[in-house]
């Protein structure tokens, strides 16, 4: 359980609770003393929200700690990375939409190229491209084993997931990759002799895919790393009793929201304004919605300071058909900092809005941005923190102790 | 490991980190609304380095706590004093220069004095003067015991340490002082059997001790405390990848930074002109730089506020030496607050200041001072967050997670 403390103060209630998650909002000004991305953009509604409800900046991880998209999400739903470790292989696999339930085993894959004798000369195959790679992940669709079965998706590039679903399957499994070229890949080794059945079955797989692969240029072999089963995390419903929803456009986001049991949501398009059209049509069934806006983040990987604003803007153009259901708790952040000047996520805490009719503390803000953030009421926060506070002020929560 | 979620994360950078400690920084004004001593030093230099970077208040041990030395810098340097507990012999005898090596023990001592028939007539000798206390240790120095070597060392007043060297040694031995007069110094005595070979050998080197300080009027009697051997503290280079090297005029602090692997850096003069010459010297052989500034401190618990802005300003005259090396993190804070008003160490945090050209996010502060710092970016802060924060910012740790 993320907080042992909070299962038996919960109690019932009708509140609705939104956080909506702008991926990689914090940000650093581009020049001396200049705005960031957020401070640059022109907010009217969030700056409303900033001036009624409180400011804070939270730390996803620990401090000085880049967090990845998925530990980052963890954190914020409760779950710290540090003690929820979650297997490479699900989490490659849950974010393309592969799923991993429990008793399966997921690995990721690296396309290579193998020379004549069977070594690796190139652990990426080249770097193919994700057009050229797509043809080939087909290619491994077909392969069938006894007793088993096998889901192949593409990733990126030279990358991509496999989930083997059966009984008896164990994934405590050495990595194939000898992390260098000149050697060819490692067998499936099992870590325990429990796994042994598992790391023959990943060995046949290997072999037949060997075989289809076998007149590919570059990717003619393949190495596999981060063998995981399902965490099997404790549930939303069991944590914070909350029945949640998760309206995210890219398919990393849905799955860990699915990790911790959000019923993700289907949904055309790929706009705020979609994703709120989304969320009005849960609205009635759920009572926490976890809302992903992917663009912030990629656009400040581009570097690109003035595009990543613009997201900002787009999405405070489209939150009064937020507004409109009346949450009676929402909360804005992200789940890391993306600085344009940086082109990655950082460490640097993250802007945080609490918003909630008649139960926030004001704090004299009238902006949402870094600095008056860093001035907030809610202060030095934790990504921790996010859950209990949005249950709290979602009257959620019973007295502790007499 | 202080953070083991930080090895893992590790990167090779040639990046360059400066922590700057002046002692005992932290202050409290002497006047009601006026300024304390950092704010009332004229720091035009460490002004403009609070405007380009990012200002924090640290709590060295927990709140309320009032930290020692020995505990205030290792929770700057990472390890939690509450979880790394060091033997008071050991710092005690680092403290004095004293080498406490695997194996060996160490303890603190006190003269006293022994009325004729053995007891205890004053705990602490009638507090005898350092320069009455120096030959007595003198006296002491010739001891010798079959197996063992034995090295002595005057620490202040009626205060000395001393550490024993040899096979199968082991601190666990309870205090000699039985805690009041009247009464004889209590033996050596072993707290569990494998300890009984040690408190025997201290017994007779008690014994001897006892024989060359017979004729001495005020010290001729002693008592032993704190036994403890090397706390074998993971090093800067095992903990953050970093060859630290440590800058200090005073013994203690150098003890302490050489029980994490600090190489300690060795120079001629006092001043902070002198201590910047060594970093200087020492710039292109380590990758981390503990400097420390002790006057602070000594002002401060001499209740002469206006001497401790004093040496402030000193030190702020003497940093572009420091600037000149181009250092990637530059983190000026103290170890814990020593407010002239009050004489003495105190609990208040400690101003924190975190320079890094390019990574810092600013916070529309101009000054390094108490409320400056108080209003500061990085908000309320752990002395325990010094290094990562220093790692992040030095780009000297990778991605956690995908």
């Amino acid at each position: 359980m993320p907080f042992d403390h909070i299962p038996p103060l919960l109690r019932t209630s009708s509140s609705k609770i939104v956080l909506l998650v702008l991926d990689g909002l914090g940000g650093l000004p581009i020049e001396t003393g200049g705005p960031t991305e957020l401070e640059a953009a022109k907010t009217p509604i969030m700056d409303r929200l900033a001036s009624e409800g409180a400011l804070g900046q939270a730390t996803p991880i620990r401090p000085g700690i880049t967090p990845g998209s998925g530990p980052a999400h963890l954190a914020l739903f409760g779950y710290d990375p540090l003690e929820y470790e979650i297997g490479r292989g699900v989490l490659e696999s849950v974010g393309v939409g592969l799923h991993v339930g429990s008793g399966d085993v997921a690995a990721r894959g690296n396309f290579c190229t193998l020379d004549g004798a069977g070594n690796i000369s190139d652990r990426r195959a080249g770097r193919i491209p994700t057009e050229e790679a797509i043809p080939v992940v087909e290619q491994l669709k077909s392969i069938s084993l006894p007793g088993v079965s096998t889901e192949v998706r593409h990733v990126k590039e030279y990358r991509f997931a496999v989930v083997m679903r059966g009984e008896n399957l164990n994934p405590d499994i050495d990595d194939t990759d000898p992390q260098r070229t000149g050697v060819p890949p490692l067998p499936a080794t099992p870590r325990s002799p429990s796994a042994e059945y598992t790391a023959d079955l990943f060995n046949q797989w290997i072999a037949k895919a060997r075989q289809k692969l076998v007149d590919n240029q570059n990717a003619n072999g393949m190495t596999l790393r981060g063998f995981a089963t399902d965490p099997n995390l404790p549930t939303f419903q069991d944590s914070y009793g909350l029945n949640a929803a998760a309206i995210s456009v890219y398919p990393m986001y849905k799955g860990v929201a699915s990790l911790v049991g959000m019923q993700v949501i289907d949904f055309a398009g790929e706009a705020p304004e979609d994703e709120f059209a989304a969320l009005a049509g849960a609205w009635q069934e759920h009572d926490f919605f976890f809302i992903h806006i992917k663009k912030t983040d990629s656009k400040g990987e581009d570097g690109d300071f003035e595009g990543k604003a613009h997201i900002i803007e787009g999405v405070d153009q489209a939150l009064p058909n937020l507004l409109d259901l009346n949450p009676d708790v929402l909360i804005i952040t992200g789940d890391h900092s993306t600085p344009a000047s940086m082109r990655t996520h950082s460490w640097h805490p993250v802007p945080f809005l609490l918003w909630a009719p008649g139960s926030v503390r004001p704090d004299n803000q009238s902006s949402f941005g870094e600095r008056s953030c860093a001035r907030g009421g809610l202060g030095n926060i934790s990504s921790l923190d996010t859950l209990p506070l949005a249950l709290a002020h979602a009257g959620r929560l019973e007295k502790f102790g007499a």
